[in-house]
């Protein structure tokens, strides 16, 4: 698959939903409630427009999934998956961490994300069968010898469920623990596949808060699956993980599964 | 005090640190472990050194403690006190959220504050009986009308024993708890001076790690203190409280003491 077209376009989508976003941060301007109560901003609707305004004059014939706007089937077996700001707590606290994710999806499966951070302008793009890129320069995960020593990354212990919880704990606790990082959301998988950290473990993740993640971390040489070890498609659960190294994948679902 | 002369030091110290640190962000050098195996780095040690040179040469009275370094007792009554790298897991990761701290203890009072992020160029600068600068911009902390509608800020769980935990947890059921963020280190006192959210509570802290916060924080209108609602001196325990607005003080103490 030639994804040239796909790409450009993609990159400037990026910069339309960044243009609408970067006004509003650190505005002071309060947020609405949606009914969960979840933090939504002027700006993630702003953002999700100008994107769906762009795909539906230049590939009407593709679906579109935001995270604001609902589904819109398409016709063509490719579906983008948009998420203008992943980490809204980040950016209602002014922490400029958060990031706008936009995937490709054929037949369920990711092809192409990107990572935008609007604010620090970086911004990692990741296609199947390509090398990640990392604001143009090629983008590496690290080796990580020994589960032991690798650092682990999560947005925090408040999304996971009890049970979650417990496997999480477990990775925890064979991981390097004094360096477990919380907080970060999408900036995080970035961070892993520049080879800043081994892995990050999540849950209950809609696929517009995973999808853009896959082909970044998977061109950069990592690896991506759900908490059984299974590649991530459309009809995933959200349990993910990302582990930079592909050698500990085995190790990580041990230690997730491994019981008292 | 007329701290006019401190002030443009401590803005030189702050650069001198910066310079230290930014060529060893995401550089990819392997840090050292310390014996309690806390990530330190190359950085933390050579902004140390440079700042510890200046105050040598220009207040060569004054005491000095740094985190990498320890203590030099001084003859003046006033004590620099030192974090060149708070947030080092940040550091380490690639996140710049991490940040260099400088205070100046009068009889153990912090007087003077700076919480400095080298890479995004960003500095809070507070001073007892002035306002708190933000790159030179007067911040404020923000109004918080209700404990139910703040937002609430900690580094991390990892970092409470298992009876600090349950008084965090008190206070965090009290809050917005959708909007609760995970990590940030220093960075979430800047963010509460400069009104992006209401409140951060952390226990373990050292002086260092502490000191520079009290002026930020005080300076923007918001209050400091320990979880007691004791005013923050160098003989308290690490247990720390930040409130943007202190209409709101005794409902945080009261959250955190109330028992099952």
């Amino acid at each position: 698959m030639n994804l040239d077209a796909e790409l450009a376009l993609a990159a400037r989508l990026a910069d339309a939903a960044g243009a609408a976003i970067r006004p509003h941060f650190r505005s002071g301007l309060e947020s609405e409630s949606k009914s969960d109560a979840s933090p939504v901003t002027v700006a993630d609707r702003a953002a999700e427009e100008a994107v769906r305004r762009i795909l539906k004059a230049e590939v009407p014939r593709d679906g579109v999934i935001g995270e604001e706007f609902g589904a819109e089937e398409g016709a063509s077996g490719r579906t983008w998956v948009l998420d203008p700001i992943d980490g809204t707590v980040s950016f209602l606290a002014g922490r400029p961490i958060f990031g706008t994710l936009i995937a490709l999806l054929v037949d369920g499966w990711p092809v192409l994300g990107i990572i935008d951070q609007p604010i620090l302008q970086e911004r990692w793009v990741g296609a199947s069968g390509r090398p990640t890129r990392f604001n143009g320069k090629e983008a590496r995960t690290r080796t990580c010898a020994k589960l032991a020593g690798a650092t682990l990354a999560t947005t925090g212990p408040q999304y996971f469920d009890d049970h979650q919880g417990e496997h999480f704990m477990a990775l925890a606790a064979r991981t390097d623990h004094k360096r477990m990082m919380m907080g970060g959301d999408c900036y995080n998988y970035g961070l892993l596949a520049s080879g800043h950290l081994d892995l990050v473990c999540e849950a209950g993740l809609k696929l517009h808060d995973w999808a853009a993640l896959v082909p970044v971390v998977e061109g950069a040489g990592g690896t991506m699956c759900d908490w059984n070890g299974e590649p991530l498609h459309a009809g995933s659960d959200g349990h993910v993980l990302a582990i930079g190294d592909p050698a500990r994948l085995e190790d990580v679902i041990e230690a997730m599964t491994c019981h008292h």
